[in-house]
Parts: structure tokens; sequence; C-alpha cells
């Protein structure tokens, strides 16, 4: 499982010090090849922490030889000295990578991601210290532990893999607030020992972020972290087709996502808004956020209540193509609202389990998109009231 | 105080039976002359109520007569029938105001605006029998009654009044929730005996809550039902200069607005977002309402946690002009950010009392704006989530 579970690379996740409570909170992730092509997509919050802008300096490159991921502190907001630690952490891992054989890492080639709170400085001792540590404990099976070091506010790790025939695509990720469209307060890695291209890679991860990570709007809060990063080993020495690899990609993204979804801080239920017959898939995902961050909507799904009334309110502050009156809407499976007025019984809408879906027909056309939320809790408020104080 | 401070209005406020609980749910607000010029600002929301659909006509006309607005039910998402129902409503108090004088009432130029639960139809009978009532009860002195009669979830009446030399503004509103630009489920009345045309009415009133009601986000949650509607008598027969009279509309309206978002439904801050040195006053509006509706910053702001990584996040999502490393921003009067890093220490911020003030500085220009805002409490999630059921 995880980011071990394809050939070729090793990784390790241990307990640096930089969480005052002594949890894991590195992780280094390792590519041993024979090949490093690597594709990367990144918050588009304008406020990009340090580590954010240095791995996008090194996807440039189009090739990742590791990755190294810190909890316990964002390194956002935090100035040149913050890029500067980035910038350390990567020689470092530079290093202790080259001790002892040829010296083919350099820190140009090595990623970095952090998450935690915004505005703090890292414990520069301690990473680098942390770094050494990491390395010494690398090892083929080390995925699971490394996705344990990268957890927050998390209450549980996040793997998943797809094989495909005679090569695999695994992942970690971690996120459980901030989740919202050009990703989140997330860090994913995903790893494949596919043989391919950079470009190729780029395409397939950018075609499935798009479809998954884009599409949980948990709390609409864009992160300035949110990192997703695919390496590829050529371990397997086979290329697949791109349909293929591209639907593997897809695959491993949507179940992190569904975790993400099902994880998020605070929530009880998870939202699956499914909008139906937009003129176009543009509309859909616009209609889908609107209601994916009703807040009025979200606390009625909260309270089990079918409100039908504040979806409409969401769908009507959009600029999507629909007529008022044309509008359906479907709570479980009980269209409460038709022609834009009162449909079936809301009394017949079951909403006793976790997952709730809720679908909104257009009337406008065929296109179609899903976007996953939670509902709005005191829970929620109470996490975020309380987080770094 | 209220709707008949100016001379030339009668209005009343009784309990028609729509709420259930007994509680006032229906006024009336009559212009009695000379004049009736008007103005109306309604939802952008693309789903209407039935009220709006109608008193949008209504004002195209450019005269108002009365107005009858109920709470306990917001006749949207009604269908054709909710429609038939507001005509009717607005043919009984012509009807009714006709009785024993001159017939020079007609529907036509009767507003209609209703607040409360989408998606139910009225108890007609009783809203036919409560405009009758109402029309027996009007009086010089029925301001307050009027105002207390539009609550919902509101705690509170809230009326304000501007005096001009020799001529008056006044105004009630009701809102409590849903409150968002394009306005909110906030319905607004306002009058005055300053004689004046309905067009210069219309600017002063679109100017006046393009600053105001606008620049309130309590939820991001925009109604089906917003109406602000500007009634001018002519009584005092003074026609003052326009920016004196636009004046006083805005002071009115800053007013009732301050007391809408003091109001807020389980809110237990009052956030003051100015956004200085921006490019353009758009630019600080929309950095603003960004800030205003980041869920997370909300909810720190009621754990009185100046988190200021929130703001900077929330900027980061937006179009706005502006350099990452050169934003500065402040609560309460303590600069925590300082070109986009870690600033003074934010163990100074003293967040004890209600009104809590972000200042944030984009560097980028010369334009400001202020949004108003509301932290996300345990108790908006209990109001909002047992409101209908």
């Amino acid at each position: 499982m995880s980011v071990t579970a394809a050939k070729g690379f090793t990784a390790a996740g241990i307990a640096a010090g930089i969480k005052e409570n002594g949890n894991p909170d590195l992780a280094l992730v390792v590519n041993n090849g024979p090949r490093r092509a690597a594709a990367g997509v990144f918050t588009s919050n304008r406020v990009k922490a340090a580590p954010v802008l240095w791995s996008e300096q090194v996807l440039r490159g189009g090739e990742v030889s590791a990755v190294v991921l810190n909890s316990g502190g964002a390194n956002a907001c935090t100035g040149p000295q913050g890029f500067q630690d980035t910038h350390a952490t990567a020689e470092k891992v530079a290093a202790v990578l080259n001790q002892g054989g040829p010296e083919d890492h350099s820190a140009g080639e090595i990623a970095v991601a952090s998450t935690g709170l915004i505005g703090l400085l890292l414990p520069m001792d301690k990473v680098l210290a942390g770094v050494e540590k990491a390395a010494g404990e690398l090892s083929a099976h080390g995925g699971e532990k490394a996705a344990i070091a990268i957890k927050t506010t998390d209450s549980v790790h996040k793997t998943a893999v797809a094989e495909g025939e005679g090569w695999t695509v695994g992942g970690m990720a971690k996120g459980a607030g901030m989740l919202a469209p050009g990703l989140a307060t997330m860090l994913v890695v995903l790893t494949t020992d596919a043989d391919l291209e950079s470009a190729t890679l780029d395409k397939a991860l950018r075609d499935a972020t798009r479809q998954t990570f884009d599409r949980v709007d948990s709390d609409g809060c864009m992160s300035t972290n949110d990192t997703v990063l695919l390496l590829a080993s050529g371990a397997s020495e086979i290329t697949p087709r791109y349909e293929e690899f591209a639907d593997a990609v897809r695959t491993v993204c949507d179940d992190l996502a569904r975790q993400l979804i099902g994880d998020a801080e605070g929530a009880s239920k998870d939202i699956r808004i499914e909008v139906i017959n937009a003129a176009t898939e543009d509309d859909a995902v616009e209609v889908g956020r609107s209601i994916a961050r009703n807040n009025l909507l979200k606390c009625a799904i909260h309270g089990e209540d079918p409100n039908w009334g504040r979806v409409l309110s969401a769908i009507g502050t959009t600029r999507a193509a629909f007529e008022p009156d044309a509008l359906n809407v479907a709570i479980n499976g009980i269209w409460v609202c038709r022609g834009g007025s009162v449909g079936e019984d809301r009394e017949l809408v079951d909403m006793r389990y976790r997952e709730v879906k809720i679908t909104a027909d257009l009337s406008a056309g065929s296109e179609s998109a899903v976007i996953w939320a939670n509902d709005l809790t005191a829970d929620y408020v109470h996490e975020n009231s309380a987080y770094s104080s």
C-alpha cells in the first residue's frame, strides 16, 4: 500500500520533534529509479508557502529523486527565512542520500512539502536531524509510516493503490480541514513503477486532480500549501497505454479524495452533490460548488433537514444556464422540489445515514459533475476556533 | 422613528395568525401623499420569491402607494399559485384602502414583501383577513409595530431615522440570517417626506445600498426575498439637494445594516474588515468579502484567536492586485503580519470585545472598503440546523 506499493521506492516516517506532542512528523520518500520522471499540481492560492514555491521550481525540471514532507508547521508566510529553510532541508536530503554512494542526488531534484500552522518558522535543528534519522530508516515497506507522519488533525492516515498489468500506482494523502477547490491543506504523494515521461505523468495527474481533489469542497477554504506529486521509477520496465495509466491515477486520487471528505474536521455527514442536465460541465461544477459552500444548507444537512429551499437559493447565485421554474432537486432520491416548487413530501426523505445525496437537475443540457462536501457542525467550530490557541 | 417618522405615512403591525406562535406577522405601510414616488432594490439571486417578482414589476412604474409585508413564510419557490397569492394580497390591500374613500389605490402600486421559510404556500385566508385588520389599525405612530411584525429570528426590531432641514428619512429592517451581498433575507422599508422624483430616489437608494447593505456579509448566503424600498410622500413640500438627501438615506441604511450584523443568528462577534491601499474599490470589496466568508477565520475569531494566516489565505484566493510579500494585516490595531510574514507579537491582540477589527493592507494603491461580517459559532449551527424541522 501507500507510496511503497510500486517498485523502486523506499520511504520512512519518523518523529523529529517538530510536533510538541512527540508524534511522527517527518516523512521521506525516495525514488530509487531507474527513472525519475515526475509531475506536480500545487495550490492556486496566490499566497503560497515556501515549500510550494520551492517544489514548483523543482518540478519544472520534470525529475524528482525524493520528497521530504513534514507536519507540525506549514512554513507559510515566513518570508525569506522560510524559503531558506526549505532550501536547506532539500540540501540536507541530498547530502544524506549521497552518503556512502554515488553523488547522484542534488537539492534541485528534492521536492519539499509542509503542513501545519501558518506563520511559524520551522525548528530547523529538529528538521535537519529528522532528515538524517529518516534516511536511516528508509525501507521498501515504509509507506505506511510515511503516511502516518504527515497527519495533522487527521484521525486516520490515508493510503490507496491501483494495480495495472505488471505495474502499480500507490499513494498517500493527508488533509482534514481547509479542503477546497484548487486542492486543500492537502499533501498527496503518488508513486508508480510504470515507465513514463514527465509530460505524460503531468497530463494524467492534471486530468485526475481536476475530477477528484478539485471537486472536494469540505469548507470552501483554500490552503497555501496544497501539493500533489506523482513520481515514476520505471522499475516495472513497462510503459502502459495512457488511458489505462490515467485511469489508475484517477482511481487512486478518487479513493484518497473520498477518504479526505470522510475524515473532514468535525463533520457528521458526507454530502455527494450531483448536478445533472447542465448546459456545460463548467456550469455543473459551478452549481455544485455553490451548493457545497452554502453554510445554511450545510447546517440543515447536519440537522437532517431536507431543506431544498436552501439548495435553490444556492443555485440562484450562480451564472449557470437554467430557468428557475425548471429546477428539480432530489435529496436521497426523493424529488422534494419539482419545477422550482414543492415536489414530493419532504417527510419521505431518510437522512439518518452519514452519506447524503443531493441531485440538482438544471434541465438545461446533458452535462454533469459530482462535488463532495461536508456538513457544518458545532464540532467544526470547536476544532477550528481552538486550533492555534 | 421607523417608517412613520416622515410625514405622510401611516403604518400598522398585527398578528394575522400566519406564525403558529401568534406573534405579529403582518405589516402595512401606506403613503398618504401628496406624492407617491418610489424606488426599490431587490435580491440578485436568480431564484426570486413571488413577492420579489411582483414588486419589481410594481416599481417599474415608479410609484408605490402602500407596502404590505409578512413574516412567517417567504412565498418563495411556490410556483404559479405563490404568484397568484401575492397578486391577491395586493388586490386586497387596494380594496381595503379604497373603502369609504376615493378609489385611488390600485394593486399595481402596492408592493408586497414576504420573509420566512422557502417552499411553503401562505395561509391566504389569514393573510387577507390580516390585511383588513391592519388597515383598521393604520396610524401615524404605527412604525414601531410594523417593524415588530416583520421579525423572524430577529431578537430585536430595527428602526432608524435621519433628519434633514424640514424633511426626514426613516426606516425599518428585518434580517438575522442569510445576510449576504446582493442583500439578504432582509426586508427594508425606508420612507421620506422629501419631495423627489423616483429617478432621484432610485439613485440615492442604489448608492446607499451599494455601500451599506451590500457590504454586510454575515454568512455568505444570498436570499430569494431581499427587498429594500424607498417611498417619498412629498408631505414636507421640500426638495432637498441630492447630496444632502443621499447622505441621509445612506446614514439610515448604514444604521440599519449595523443593526442587522449586531443581531446575526448565533454570532458572538461583529467583524469590521477594512481593506486599505487597494488598486481599485472593486479589489478592496472582493478581498473584504473573501475574508468575510472564510469559515476557518470566522471560527478563529470566535475563539479569540488572532490567526492572521487565515486572513492571508483568504486574500490569496482573490484576483485583486497585490504582491504576497507586501501584505500587512492588523487585528484590533496590532500589525500581526508585516510584509507577508510574521509581524508584531500576536499575544498583544486583545479580542475580548464583541467588535473585532481586521485591517488588510494590500500595498497596491489608495482605494479602500469596509465589509462587516460575523464569526461562526456553535449557536449558528444549532439555529440553522433546527430552523425548519
